[in-house]
């Protein structure tokens, strides 16, 4: 087949062979190995910014994770550096066809002092699914996660103090080859970098206007809209800023003719219905079928949901619900309260959805930004999050800062 | 609004008001200009390699075009300098967000030592089209074609002699903000590279296996399947290589549970039927509906076909057909031939489409690897390309290499 596509950008399937015929031929490829770690202190450390001048994602700390890859060795011995920027050639692949994907976590300092991250090992299980997704490599979860607790350890100085503050950090995984075939990356770099954040809402929760949006659509069946690859984001700039333009913050993404809800901005979504008849409230989001971004905090929100909430009172459903449902369930005074969920605000209150020219009121608790679900859901991950509560092995404790 | 969204990954709104507001208050942003264009000469410039040593996009010219852009001052003085890496923030939106795009087309030496390019103005629309989906800047196309004029001329002895060799070059716009709010790219870098390849089949053609597709979906109505984002091409490699795995080089795309054939790997895809009855033959390619590539290759096929081929004998269709109908006329005897189009290959033809467990078999001229469309259309654009024929403005003439 070799010679058919020669000189071409045919040439993946090659490409293909040659990745598997190393991989059963020649030595094992080595594995992500978090002993091999090498740490090169950065000289010239930062003082911390004072909490609140804390801006998601725009200040970061002393130091850099590296990893390189490549598909004759496999992983590199992982490395601590001075954070300082990434050097590619103007054809890495990264740049030109989007191999490229990330995750979002925080590290959280507990009033004993020790330094936890919420439920690592779903990120990273998340991650792997990722890369495999895109043909970049993929790695022992474990062993990253202590890459990640060393380089958290070292700039411990640099994570904030206080409730509701966190270290956000930011997995990446993006091929480096250089040339313009497109193929599977054979060469890639896994980084992670670390940020100092404050809470989502700096005075309390304030509810977001969305708009229903049909005419652009994020995820379909066979794409990768479950997938926390770059490709899913800059295409939903335009329509968030065209809900902008009439006065909504983000986009309520429906899809197909049914006008299902699927996500909010770059959060899952969920609702609470209340039957009339019965009662009974049900907690809704929408199901994992494949253009639903797997979310952690969506997860977690399902799990505590089902073993918390009184069963005689409360359905916790993944199920296919449409915008045309919510309008009638407002209608009839049957919504409750509805919310985005995500790493970087755990919860996001809504208050009112465009549809088509027509408002949709959501209804908060009276005189507050927020539903009374919306809140507890809060609690419940806050809690868990900084040490308050522990609740299986979700709240993973990095290092003892007190040591 | 803003005190809303403060301090969140929400916040794009607020930047959108903030450009909004920059470009109606301040200083008119400034154009992208040719005339400022600033030339560093590389100091070790290289000897051509053999024409036969070239391998598509791995190897580079002496130079590389670089212009940045930022959304308080716009477009900054173009600049040619010495081809080396691009070097960027880790938390750069490029490689999370995949705030990228490019552009594919080439340059061609004719038997008078012009040097000529084939319907710039259509790479430049179209990349501009691409950079308006994902909030990038847009620019002047002719001030980008006067630059890329430039680079090629000072690499000119770079561009490969001998007809079917060519000088390939990359326009490609990437967000270079860093900062990892998912918002609107305060800083771009748009840059050219050049690389001297081959004809895509070095040893005339060799007809290609596909594989028809619907498990997996290259683009969807309401996304981004039309413009050349690197967000389209990742997610493609995993389904090429399960394709591969089965004996296919490449996928032909469907869409929807009627099963239209959209496109081939990264290519347009043309078929041709010929009605039993009548005996008239059809040229059919899907319609540009906001899920297929507006090809330049496929644009210049159509009108060229239009134009030259006897409408007694001939109609050429925009519209859709399945692969169920590709099924169905090759088993009563009216498929002729089908081909994939695109700048790396100009057509590509196909001699085995395999579908759900079946193999349809499509003809090809005895003996050959091409049938007999696909081998004219082929000649109709060489031509043109190596300026052997004029055709309207479509071969673009950048320098005269006699001079």
């Amino acid at each position: 087949m070799s010679s058919i596509i020669k000189n071409s950008i045919l040439k993946m399937s090659a490409a293909s062979l040659h990745t598997a015929a190393a991989a059963t031929s020649a030595a094992p490829l080595a594995t992500l190995d978090a002993s091999k770690l090498q740490i090169t202190k950065n000289p010239n450390p930062k003082t911390p910014l004072p909490n609140d001048q804390l801006v998601f994602g725009q200040t970061f700390t002393d130091h850099i994770l590296k990893i390189q890859w490549n598909k004759t060795k496999g992983w590199d011995a992982p490395k601590i550096k001075p954070y300082g920027p990434i050097s590619l050639d103007p054809s890495a692949c990264v740049f030109h066809y989007a191999f490229e994907l990330f995750e979002g976590l925080k590290a959280y300092r507990d009033s004993n002092d020790q330094l936890r991250i919420f439920r690592p090992n779903k990120n990273m299980e998340r991650m792997n699914k990722s890369a495999d997704r895109i043909v970049l490599p993929t790695f022992d979860s474990e062993e990253l996660i202590k890459c990640i607790a060393e380089l958290i350890k070292i700039d411990k100085h640099l994570v904030p103090k206080e409730k509701g503050y966190s270290l956000y950090l930011r997995p990446t995984l993006i091929g480096t080859t250089a040339g313009l075939g497109v193929g599977i990356p054979t060469d890639a770099l896994l980084y992670v970098i670390t940020s100092p954040v404050g809470p989502y809402y700096s005075t309390g929760f304030k509810a977001v206007k969305l708009e229903a949006t049909d005419y652009a659509v994020r995820a379909w069946p066979g794409g990768v809209g479950d997938k926390k690859l770059g490709a899913n984001y800059a295409p939903c700039i335009k329509p968030q800023l065209e809900a902008a333009s009439r006065g909504y913050q983000q986009n309520l993404w429906l899809f197909g003719e049914e006008k299902y809800i699927t996500e909010v901005g770059t959060m899952n979504v969920f609702f609470v219905f209340e039957d009339k008849a019965t009662g009974k409230k049900e907690l809704v989001t929408a199901p994992l079928d494949g253009t639903i971004l797997e979310g952690v905090t969506r997860d977690s929100i399902l799990e505590l949901a089902r073993a918390r909430l009184n069963p005689e009172e409360w359905t916790v459903s993944e199920r296919y619900y449409s915008i045309y449902e919510v309008e009638e369930r407002a209608a009839k005074g049957e919504l409750v309260e509805a919310f985005g969920s995500g790493t970087a605000a755990v919860v996001s209150p809504i208050k009112e959805i465009g549809f088509h020219g027509k408002d949709i009121n959501v209804p908060l608790l009276p005189g507050q930004q927020f539903g009374a679900l919306t809140a507890q859901v809060a609690d419940w991950i806050a809690k868990i999050q900084y040490g308050e509560e522990e609740y299986k092995d979700w709240s993973y404790v990095v290092a003892d800062l007190k040591e």
